[in-house]
């Protein structure tokens, strides 16, 4: 009867696609490389969206909007960071169409409305914010300028696959200015901490927190912090950064401050993002191979529940029940929801919304009715148990939190598994590709040796982690020394 | 001491952008005919947003994303549609730029890479979303789709004005499909009433209901209805729209769905938006020669509080009282700000909000803290009290609510009193031009008639009322027959 799915085993790529395509969150659209977030999925990104914003303003974020297009000669202004976007840039070139003269009713480029100057389409805003940003500051007292973007931006990529490699993506930016490297090196370790707090108290996502090699880090960027999390093909996927961009936009676009003393200086600047990328994150975290699994706390809907009926009757009194049970759920803040479609069965609405990663599942019939009790099921370890009907809803609050935390430690079990500390490059090329995993290595520190094991492993360093000891070491590649290790694995 | 400010009356139009850049609301950028929406500005269009995303989710709409680029042969696809927009679309021609070879550090658009396929950056998204639904829909079970999206959309404008004509602007778009075409119709009329509501009991800005004339309609749709709202020179500016758009879009794309009986149709769509213009409505409807003004509900900040004090005792002293009120206030759903800034003077403080628009402004210094009282002012009658401070979040709260319906009034007042019934064409081209506001005139239906009205005065058919009395009379223009009174009026 059930329909046969892929499994992590067999196919994990083709399992990730499935999942999304099951859960109805996304799917390909035509155009090429961009993606259409359906509303199942969007409704995750939604709640992501509500909770980080609100971190941004506890720590004195305010929104902004800044164009969608940035001038070609704004973008190239900051050499590095316009080499590091200029072979993924969408280019708007021309501002009109006109009627095809060869064939009715199609429309061609207007060859007479060709722009002046290109516009490309922001890939990143650091440009056109910091060319702002030069006429709000003049004095101490402008600063710190601390601003946050919600915004879609496109980078164009050849290879794409939904939520973690599209042409356009949704995401916020944030981007602040600071009057002292002290003040923004702070800011940029305050953003990186917000990601890890979201990811672990939220998605229930573990995550390194750590320092970006001079490879890896943003193009325009003095030091790039990211959480890393470990998806369950053992990759790594880089969940957020926070960018400390030293003075280099400053003076890319000439921002000078006075200081107290009335002294010029150049201002300090970060930015830090996360995006929907963090949906593909959320999903290879946790699902299995039933479907999406949701932690409680970024789930559309937490709780439904399925009448098991034959007559009108039995439909009506458990309707009723069910409605009492909605009032106290929602009022404790839990979203519920009472599946009565008449079209569809019952095991065909617990397939679904196993698909869908539903936290918890109710299912109440004519003789639960009559004894009092009521079926609930978690998703997370597709268990189910007959409990009193009587004070359910308290069951069931305990019960999501206890899932939010059951799968925090799953995931965290998971990571400790895979976690390997290894001294031997050659076990390293035998391993990185037999077991996958993070990998805790030393490192000789250059990037010489860094794409030398890029180039015959296709590991990366995902990043030199805050809180790792220090430790005397040498690299296993040229056994020159190092001073602690540092985490490779292969990576989205 | 205060700057001399342009009056609504010396520079109508200057007075606005004055407006626009001393709230702190939003400024042009460096890229041709896009804003910068500023953080004051965003917070304003934030509370908007709440509050209409709310009305969608509870009228049963979800929220969706589609892509921002549109293939040129999707966007031609609706005759119509793509000949009313192809004027103003922004076109992206080319995926990457590459190193100038005769100016090191410089950029050109890479000529190899070219699009097979141009893209269009959305100006509206029906076209993209019918290619998509096209997928989703086979079936009645299917039906109805009832999606919104927000999002940035592009319309190349030459003559721009903040808020109200960039080329840039956000904005959300509702599209829907339905099974019926009185479905659909039902839909139009309940989005065009969740708008009208909105605008009257958040913006208090009364608007009125109709249906666009053939000229002023939607490019595509069969029927556009619309809100329209008068401004302070008499101007009427278009709120929002919701558009019948048949089943144009269906047979544009193939989109057709089985019926209960088996039977194959096109689907029914409908369309749907508001956009930052409604800020300059806001703008322009409360407004006065001191700043910007603000209903109490999308103020981001409702009150606020100044310290008036010489010594740091003083200041002490209040800030604990305003700490006690701002809990009280706090937990009424109320935001407040206490300004202890010392480096500004109470006069500049109050002067910054008046310019703001912030609602209720209190001020407390050491002669009220002995007497028990408050001063407390209100932005939009410009008037102050002293109360008692025990029981003042009471009068407050009692306070914004006069504010809102107080401005509601005013406005209402102000619409009435220049709304004119006219039946000369010769005083109605004497006063459009003299006295402005909306003018209730008879016409003969023909777009001939109403050409000739708009090349003659500028004044165009803003729209048939809903609620109009049916009145059998003659056009003003031709002396044919009349079944009711429309809108004339200047618009923006």
């Amino acid at each position: 009867m059930a329909q046969k799915f892929t499994t992590r085993e067999e196919d994990y790529s083709k399992w990730y696609n499935e999942i999304v395509s099951r859960a109805d969150l996304a799917e390909h659209s035509d155009v090429k490389g961009c993606m259409v977030i359906k509303p199942y999925g969007y409704a995750i990104w939604e709640k992501m969206k509500e909770v980080l914003d609100a971190k941004f303003k506890e720590t004195g974020h305010s929104n902004a909007y800044f164009p969608v297009f940035i001038p070609k000669r704004l973008f190239e202004a900051e050499e590095k960071n316009a080499e590091g976007f200029a072979k993924e840039c969408a280019v708007v070139t021309h501002y009109r169409l006109k009627g095809d003269p060869n064939e009715k009713g199609k429309l061609i480029v207007d060859p007479e409305a060709k722009l002046e100057e290109e516009l490309i389409v922001r890939p990143t805003s650091e440009a056109i914010i910091w060319n702002t940003y030069k006429k709000w500051i003049q004095s101490y007292r402008d600063l710190p300028i601390l601003i946050n973007q919600w915004a879609n931006v496109v980078r164009w990529e050849m290879r794409t696959r939904i939520f973690l490699r599209t042409a356009e993506f949704l995401w916020q930016e944030g981007h602040t200015a600071h009057q002292s490297k002290a003040e923004a090196l702070e800011e940029t370790e305050q953003m990186n901490t917000v990601y890890a707090d979201f990811a672990e108290q939220f998605m229930a996502m573990p995550v390194i927190k750590g320092l970006k090699s001079d490879s890896e880090r943003f193009a325009g960027a003095e030091e790039t912090y990211c959480i890393e999390a470990m998806m369950q093909d053992g990759k790594a996927l880089q969940a957020g950064t926070s960018h400390f961009l030293g003075q280099n936009f400053a003076k890319a676009f000439d921002v000078k401050f006075t200081d107290k003393d009335g002294k010029k200086d150049y201002v300090w600047a970060t930015s830090w993002g996360v995006s929907t990328r963090l949906m593909g994150a959320l999903i290879m975290t946790h699902s299995d191979d039933a479907g999406l699994v949701l932690p409680p706390k970024l789930a559309p809907i937490q709780v439904v529940a399925v009448p098991i009926y034959k007559t009108n009757e039995d439909l009506l009194a458990i309707s009723e029940r069910m409605n009492e049970l909605a009032e106290k759920l929602r009022g404790k803040g839990i979203s519920f929801k009472f599946d009565d479609d008449d079209n569809r069965r019952p095991g065909w609405k617990f397939a679904e919304y196993e698909s869908k990663g539903v936290p918890v599942r109710l299912a109440l019939g004519p003789r639960d009715l009559s004894n009092g009790k009521i079926e609930v099921a978690r998703r997370d370890e597709k268990t189910k148990e007959v409990v009193d009907f009587e004070g359910v809803e308290a069951y069931i609050v305990n019960l999501l939190e206890e899932i939010q935390s059951n799968l925090l430690n799953k995931a965290l079990d998971f990571r400790e598994k895979n976690m390997r500390t290894i001294d031997s490059y050659e076990d390293f090329k035998e391993r990185i590709d037999s077991e996958g995993g993070f990998f805790l290595a030393h490192w000789d520190g250059t990037e010489a040796t860094e794409e030398k094991i890029k180039n015959e492993t296709k590991a990366t360093i995902r990043c030199i982690p805050f809180d790792r000891e220090e430790e005397q070491g040498v690299c296993m590649v040229t056994g020159k020394p190092s001073a602690g290790r540092v985490v490779f694995a292969k990576s989205y």
